[in-house]
C-alpha cells in the first residue's frame, strides 16, 4: 500500500498566499489497474502561473503543478518501470496516472536523455518555461540583430531565458528586476547588457538613459504600471509579447494602470498574449534548440532549489516574492 | 490681395475644448510665386485626432486639419485652376501651397471624380477616415464571415464605416455608442445587428447577452474602461485594432483603467495600434473599394454638416461630445 503526501487547497488566497492556505494530507493509493502506472516525484515545479490557477481549485483538491518523477510500478507498456516522466500530476509525492492529459493539453511524457544534465531541467529550461521563452519570444517578438529588447521579471525562469535568446540573436538586452543582486547576476553571469531595479530606479529615466534609441521588443511577464511605462518608450512597429501579469496576481481586484492605447497607436505597436500550449505541436523543436544552445555554452540554466516536499508552499511563496534566480524547483 | 480667415490656437485646452481656446484671425496673403497655387476652402474636416494634435500647435499658429478646396490661382502645372484639391492646409479659408506635404506624409492631391457624389466625401468615406476604416479593420482584424465584431464610437465617421464593412464581410456586428438615437440609426439605417448605449447599459451584461459566443474582432476608437471590459469578452485568438482613444483625449493626465494583460494571455489575443499613413502606398486601393461599395449600395456615408467657417470650433466641440452621426463636416 503506497501512501502519497499531497498538498490540497485549504483556504482561498488573499493577496500573497500564506503557508496555511495549503494543507499537507496523506492519501492511500489503490493498486494500479491495467493501463495505469505509479510515479514517485523527484523534482516539483513552482511557477508564477500557479498563483492564477490554484484559486480555481476546489477546496480539499490537490494543488495543480508539474513534476519529474520515476515510474516505480506500471501496467502501461508506454510508461515502463524505471523511466523518468514529466507531467502535471499536482503537488504530490506519488501519483497513479493512465497517461491522459490533465491540463494545458499536456500528457505525461517520458523525459528524453539530456546527457549528463540534471533531470530537473525538464521542468525549466528544457520544459514548459523553456518553450514559453523560446516560442513566446521568437514567434511574437521576431527579434532582429541590433534591436533593443526589454524583459520584465528578468531573473525568473522565463525572463532569464528570453534575455539569453535575445543575446544569441544579437540584440541589446535590458532586464527589469527587483534587486541589484539579481540584476548583477543577469549582467555578469547571463550576458545581459543592462538591468533596471524597478524598486529603486525611476523607470522612465532609466529607459531614457539605457535605451535612447527606443525599445523594439518587450517581453512582458509582469503587466501593471511597469508595462504601461515601458510601452511609452517603444519604437515604431515595436512588438510586445504578453506572457504573464505577475504584478497583479496577488491583488484581490484587477489593478488599474495607465491606459496603453496612445502608445499603441502613436508607435504602431503590436501586442500579443499567449499560453505556451499554442505551440504544443512544435514542443520537440523548442526543447532540441534549447538543448543545443546549452551544449554550445550559450544558454545557462540557473536554478533555485528548495529541499523537501513539505517546503513546497514556502518555495512557492518565495518565488512569488522574487527570491529566486532562475527556475524555482523543489527536490523531494 | 486675398485675405484668409484662419483659426489659431489661443489657449491650451483643458478638458473638453472651449470655443474661446481658438481665435479667428485674418491674414493677408502675398502674391503666389512660381510653383505655388492658391486654394479656397469649400469643406473642412473636424476629426477626433485633432484633440490630440492641436495641443502640439504653437500659440498663434493655424490649427491643423484637412479640407477640400478649389484652386483659384496657380503657378504650378500639377495643380491647375478650377481643380478641386484635398490637403492638410489647416483651419483656414485660403491657403497658398507649393504641393509639399505638411503632416502625415500627405501631399495635397487633386480630388478624383466621384461621379455625382459630393466633394466632401474626400474628407470622409473616400478620404482619411474611409481608409482608416478600410485598412485598419481589414488588415488588423482580418474578419471572417460568421465572426462577431464589436466597434466602439460606432456612430462616428470611422466606426460607422467599419461596422458596414463587417456586415459586407458577413459578420455579426455590435456597435457601442452614446445614445439610443445613434444606436437605432446604426441598426435601422446601416444594418448593424445590435447596439449598446454605454451611458445607460451595463456593458458586461449587455455583451453576455448579445455576444454569448464571444467577440472575435474589436475595433477600438475609445480606449478607457470600455476597452478593458470588452477584452474580457473576447474569443480565443481574437484581434483588436486600436484606432483611437477618444475616451482619454479630454483628460489632463492619462486615465487609469483595469489592466488587460490577463485577457490578452488567457485568450491568446493580438492587439495592434496604427496610424492610417502606414498604408499610404495603397491609398487608391482603399478609396476605389469604398467607392465601389457605395455604388453597389452597400456602404452608406452619413454626414453631420455645420454651415459657416466661423462655426468650426463649435462643430469640433460637438463632434468631441458625440453629437454627430457619421462624418462631421463644416461647409464654408
Amino acid at each position: 500500500m503506497v501512501k502519497a503526501k499531497v498538498f490540497v487547497l485549504e483556504k482561498q488566497f488573499e493577496g500573497l498566499p500564506k503557508e496555511g492556505d495549503l494543507r499537507l494530507v496523506e492519501e492511500e493509493l489503490p493498486p494500479i489497474k491495467n493501463g495505469e502506472f505509479l510515479v514517485e516525484a523527484l523534482y516539483l515545479s513552482v511557477d508564477p502561473y500557479m498563483r492564477a490557477y490554484i484559486p480555481l481549485n476546489k477546496f480539499g483538491e490537490p494543488v495543480i503543478g508539474s513534476q519529474v518523477g520515476k515510474i516505480i510500478e506500471s501496467k502501461n507498456p508506454k510508461y515502463p518501470v524505471g523511466q523518468h516522466v514529466v507531467g502535471y500530476f499536482g503537488w504530490r509525492t506519488h501519483t497513479i496516472s493512465n497517461g491522459t492529459s490533465t491540463i494545458f493539453d499536456s500528457k505525461p511524457s517520458l523525459v528524453p536523455k539530456f546527457g549528463d544534465l540534471p533531470l530537473s531541467l525538464a521542468l525549466g529550461v528544457l520544459g514548459m518555461p523553456g518553450n514559453t521563452a523560446y516560442f513566446g519570444f521568437l514567434e511574437i517578438c521576431t527579434p532582429q540583430a541590433g534591436e533593443v529588447v526589454v524583459v520584465s521579471s528578468a531573473a525568473g525562469a522565463v525572463g532569464s531565458h528570453v534575455g539569453q535568446i535575445a543575446k544569441i540573436k544579437g540584440c541589446k538586452v535590458i532586464g527589469i528586476t527587483g534587486s541589484d543582486e539579481k540584476g548583477k547576476f543577469l549582467v555578469d553571469e547571463l550576458g545581459f547588457d543592462h538591468f533596471i531595479n524597478y524598486k529603486t530606479a525611476d523607470l522612465d529615466k532609466a529607459l531614457d538613459e539605457l535605451a535612447p534609441e527606443k525599445i523594439d521588443c518587450y517581453f512582458d511577464n509582469v503587466g501593471g504600471e511597469i508595462s504601461s511605462t515601458i510601452l511609452r518608450h517603444m519604437n515604431n512597429y515595436g512588438r510586445i509579447s504578453v506572457c504573464g501579469a505577475i504584478s497583479g496576481y496577488n491583488n484581490e481586484t484587477e489593478v488599474k494602470v495607465t491606459t496603453i492605447q496612445r502608445p499603441m497607436i502613436s508607435f504602431n505597436l503590436t501586442m500579443e498574449g499567449f499560453i505556451f500550449s499554442r505551440w504544443a505541436d512544435r514542443w520537440t523543436e523548442g526543447v532540441q534548440q534549447n538543448l543545443k544552445w546549452i551544449k554550445a555554452g550559450k544558454l545557462k540554466h540557473p536554478e533555485s532549489v528548495t529541499e523537501g516536499f513539505e517546503n513546497m508552499p514556502k518555495a512557492f511563496i518565495d518565488m512569488l516574492k522574487g527570491a529566486n534566480i532562475g527556475k524555482a524547483i523543489v527536490k523531494v
